[in-house]
């Protein structure tokens, strides 16, 4: 569990899409985020306060999160300077590059030396066990996808959002290094070794209160052959009691598989939902997210009513209209 | 690549179920064992000329394999005399135990020293890659289990027999450890981190003649919640052309899941081959391998009988009959 709140370390960011990951935490945990830091020339601007490593620790932020992808996959001597600096001051770091903080003998030493944390969440820190399959108390939710990069992850953190608001019990639960250096915790499951894959999502979603909901963050595909054991593992780990399916409509292939086809969501809920009840009979689908980002408003609006006709599901956007409607239906549950 | 031939360890087995490595071998690869080793106090014979490492060497072995399950998964230091004796002699070592050879400093240093191979199958020796998904040349057959531990692997290694004495060409491609000692080489499947699963098998199995076919061991299966991400990434990544569907009649749950039943073979059907056409539009099931090794022979024979006339597939149990009825099947695609 990586310590909060943090300090958002920007570098040098080029533009703000290489700043994401900063941008995932400031907006789904802004109570995580006391403020950013940047180097000269840095492009990128969460509309934080900028602060001194000095000025972040007297605002109370445990972590230095490194919140931005690095040229040329060098960790450079500019950001070193800093991040060692930081951990003299007693800052944990963290990290979801794929070049491991712990890889770096400078900062190794210093971590050494001041006794901090280097939080490497691409590399699983635990050793999973293997799935038993056992029935566990509480309720999950996961979102299946027509392909990669859909929106699984912007699906499930509104859906929190969402859920909490109505005042349910929920908690996001992260798959992915931005997952978890949004929540500052979870599984890197693409990182796992195949036989603890479904053991690691077991492990991430244990027993809980009857009326508790874990979102399981989603990953792949089915359909997308690169990934589609990973997605198969986290829906028989997780036993869900309820999927999302989700889609964005102007995709011409599969994400980097050219001669791939999309699915259509009738075919990606009676592909998932049979694999689903293996491990949970009672699982059903209750709602569909698009990702309407490459459409007109118009557009969107009447996509979405054709889907939720098509489909006879809640059918939404959560970017542009929230996730109340999918909270709604689990709410029922 | 693991050199071949090999002298089998059979070490202080305390009984032949202990040795079923080593039997497999000599079942299947009979050409790769020259002789077996064994210690004071072995209850395994695999029938084979006991020799000395001296008398195996100069008979052409070339690497000592241990065919043995360990007791308590500590490489005692009766074994460990032998395993460094051997290097010493020249031959590289290879191994499926859970505990490494490469864990065990005196090994290691007696390897460095030699110049010899220590071979951990369990572990990848190889940093596969993500799968493309691309069409490759060549035809793949692949076993899918309503269970783990179905007779998956017999099945390929049978089929593998029929198939060369009809004059096709084929390979067995394990994805095991003991399908790994058995032919030398392979991908430890269960081992792979869990983005590189599907790309391990595409590794497996490249362009190939278009008369030749991959018979690609089976591993887990979809219907096992622990194990069904590795069965999903074989089937993806292998993008096999046909598929054997494989059961154990008597099983009364999922192997170690208590609570899951068991599918049906149709259930399995309607469940994989639209998974692999994702892969494959063109795979096909082409029969069906029955396990009867719990069973009366007439009972075997009747239940084979009913299998084939509701399947309308080749039936047959590999063991008693060969696999001659599967090569047959495959050799009309």
């Amino acid at each position: 569990m990586i310590q909060t709140p943090y300090l958002l370390f920007l570098g040098d960011a080029p533009d703000s899409l290489s700043a994401k990951v900063a941008q995932g935490i400031k907006d789904w945990r802004p109570e995580n985020a006391v403020g950013q830091y940047r180097l000269p020339g840095c492009k990128a601007d969460l509309g934080l306060t900028d602060m001194t490593l000095a000025e972040a620790r007297d605002a109370g932020a445990r972590t230095l999160v490194i919140g931005v992808a690095n040229r040329g996959g060098v960790i450079s001597a500019a950001w070193k300077d800093v991040l060692i600096e930081a951990l003299k001051m007693g800052y944990d770091l963290a990290s979801g590059l794929h070049n491991l903080l712990g890889d770096e003998e400078s900062l190794v030493k210093a971590a050494r030396a001041s006794g901090g944390t280097l939080h490497d969440v691409r590399v699983p820190s635990v050793q999973y066990p293997i799935a038993d399959g056992k029935k566990r108390r509480g309720k999950r939710v996961l979102a299946v996808g027509t392909d990669c990069s859909v929106g699984k992850m912007y699906t499930a953190l509104a859906l929190d959002d969402a859920m909490r608001e109505r005042g349910m019990k929920s908690t996001f639960r992260a798959t992915g290094q931005t997952g978890i250096l949004i929540t500052g915790e979870g599984v890197p499951l693409d990182a796992v070794v195949a036989d603890f894959m479904a053991g690691s999502i077991e492990y991430l979603t244990p027993d809980n209160d009857e009326d508790h909901w874990d979102i399981i963050e989603g990953q792949g595909s089915l359909f997308h052959v690169s990934y589609s054991g990973v997605t198969l593992a986290l829906i028989h780990g997780g036993q869900p009691d309820a999927l999302i399916l989700c889609h964005e409509p102007t995709r011409q292939h599969m994400r980097g598989l050219p001669d791939y086809e999309l699915p259509t969501l009738e075919t990606l809920r009676d592909t998932a939902l049979p694999l689903a009840r293996v491990a949970n009979p009672d699982c059903e689908v209750i709602g569909i997210s698009i990702n309407t980002q490459h459409m007109e408003e118009a557009e969107a609006e009447a996509y979405l009513t054709r889907v939720e006709e098509r489909m006879g599901l809640p059918s939404v956007d959560p970017f542009r209209q929230g996730a109340s409607r999918l909270a709604e239906a689990l709410d029922g549950l």
